[in-house]
């Protein structure tokens, strides 16, 4: 079951929420629109559900309502943020709304940040940048959830790659946003509550040996104390053969870019007494570096149409891009609205009861 | 069977043989260092043994060998290369050495170049930016051999990614250096010269099914004509439950900043008529943007060191940080001396005769 709803009408219950927990009316929209358009582009994971999760950092203390973001280094093509454990959306959207002007400047700008929070979506940081004839460039490390290869604690973070490239106008760019884990913990967590195997090469468990036990996985997270035992492999899986070294290669180089190039906290130990204490990193350089801007832009998007037009796998009718899925869900979802599932629809009538808040409508 | 050798002499010898071919004094000299280093790091399949290669590519007349880069296109941070079918070291160090000097001067720079050929071991490149204390960047794009998602064609490179990141003072560098696709074709090509399956996930066969059959993936790229059926999957990789689509992201994201920002040509459709056509992107930014530059690199240093030190599945001894493996072999071979196999003692014989050198002089 599921109900549907417009975007502009969770957009504004999104906002209201987000008032009641307290956000000023900037963060509240910035925050609301990233986990709205996440929704609208069918990343559940990183849709309006998160309201759970955004609330329980508030009342841990690991998010601070009122912090404003400062720059602490800057150059002509780089800057350094400290977020102190601000909103992460607002840290964010601050960092990059800098790096993108210092980049109509100079061509280029790189920003690390540390002391942040969750900042929603990866890509829609990237893609800021492409709609400016840019490419962007957008990363994070998480709190700890992933294995080095022949680890078995997790350590790493999901640390999602978001690279956006334009591919000339009227098109789509080209928006990777992958985490570096073989899947988001979402996917296990749906394993668990269906009460289904998982696929093996999704996680291992406290003995770093491959496991189909959903439930097993899910409950790792939820054990306190300093073991960390178990947790989500990274891209390529366990050990050598399909290649898990470079999933966690991946991962690591994340980590370094977020945490290490801003002297900031690396995931292993994020969510402490100090805040959330996530890191990210932001780049952006414009096309026109290279020549004609619209030129490379357009020579851009026919790769990538030749690509789509490639022979096909029996049974499949298309070959994708990355980000056109979204792309066509995201425009379907503005003229028709958007399905949310039954729990984030429970999620949200909790909130009108507590907050005093007009419920969402919803569709029919 | 193998053979051993010093670093020096495989060095000279090698360098001896691409003058035969007809290599300049300093093409030779940059070449030959780029294939040992990689032998000497245990990276065999960027080694001498290429240099069979490098002579079909100069007879089948892909690669010209007294041509000269030219920069096409410069900003403070950045330049666009054509590398007029030259050879690849050659191409790649001319763009590096500007990628390095503009670094140096302003922060950053980026290199988008065309029309190069094979440049050896990525990470040789990214490298020389970590020893000036940046982050270092080197892509380069391939002869087309590995698969879209749900595409039956290889269309895409190998397509490698390295990036460099410098650890601090005596620690080596955090060196990355992977192709986008599950495994090196080399290795599909030891399961069928020893006429053993190799394991489900690395290629596909004419269908776009997963197979087992390395002679018959050999026998793919064999074949001349249009179809390009079958070949390497890409890291995650058939469809999407292990992340597939991941690793196709990942080779389209260094096709298009290789052959995309250059204007060039993009895997499917190199080595044509004109020549290699091979793109790269090369891109290096100081450590300093950030602040303290030495300071970085010790926090990056000091979050490798904690991850050495998680807990391991049994059986396993260490838990390795990316580039580190290559640089212990490197110290042992360069002062033992190392190995060379079979087939490579007998292609350098080969050359020996053929140009009447003296042949190398092996250890033991």
């Amino acid at each position: 079951m599921s109900v549907r709803i417009t975007y502009e009408e969770l957009l504004q219950y999104t906002r209201e929420v987000l008032r009641a927990f307290g956000y000023s009316e900037e963060r509240a929209e910035l925050t609301a629109r990233i986990l709205v358009e996440a929704d609208a582009r069918g990343v559940a994971s990183h849709g309006v559900a998160r309201l759970a999760f955004y609330e329980t950092n508030l009342r841990g203390g690991h998010a601070k309502l009122d912090a404003e973001p400062v720059i602490v280094h800057e150059t002509p093509v780089s800057l350094v943020v400290d977020g102190n454990q601000g909103i992460g959306a607002y840290v964010a959207d601050f960092s990059m709304r800098h790096v993108l002007r210092k980049a109509e400047a100079t061509g280029t700008c790189f920003c690390a940040v540390r002391n942040s929070n969750h900042y929603g979506m990866a890509g829609l940081w990237a893609e800021m940048a492409a709609e400016r004839n840019m490419v962007g460039m957008a990363f994070t490390n998480t709190r700890p959830c992933s294995i080095a290869t022949f680890g078995r604690q997790h350590i790493l973070g999901t640390n999602p790659i978001a690279v956006a490239i334009p591919a000339g106008k009227g098109r789509p760019c080209f928006l990777l946003d992958m985490a570096t884990t073989v899947v988001a913990h979402g996917k296990v967590e749906v394993c668990h509550r269906r009460n289904k195997p998982m696929p093996l090469g999704w996680a291992v468990d406290a003995e770093g040996q491959g496991t189909t036990d959903a439930t097993a996985v899910v409950n790792l997270f939820r054990q306190e104390g300093e073991d960390m035992l178990g947790g989500h492999l990274l891209l390529g899986g366990e050990g050598e053969e399909l290649g898990g070294h470079k999933g966690y290669g991946l991962a690591l180089l994340v980590e370094l870019l977020c945490s290490g190039l801003s002297m900031g906290t690396w995931s292993a130990h994020t969510f402490n007494d100090q805040g959330a204490c996530i890191t990210h990193f932001f780049g952006a350089f414009r096309l026109d570096l290279f020549g004609n801007g619209d030129g490379v832009a357009e020579h851009v998007g026919d790769i990538l149409e030749e690509i789509r037009r490639g022979k096909r796998v029996e049974g499949q009718d298309r070959i994708y891009i990355h980000g056109e899925k979204e792309t066509e869900r995201r425009a379907k979802a503005l003229a028709e609205g958007f399905e949310l599932d039954d729990a984030t629809e429970t999620l949200l009538g909790t909130y009108a009861e507590r907050y005093g808040l007009t419920p969402p409508r919803f569709l029919s």
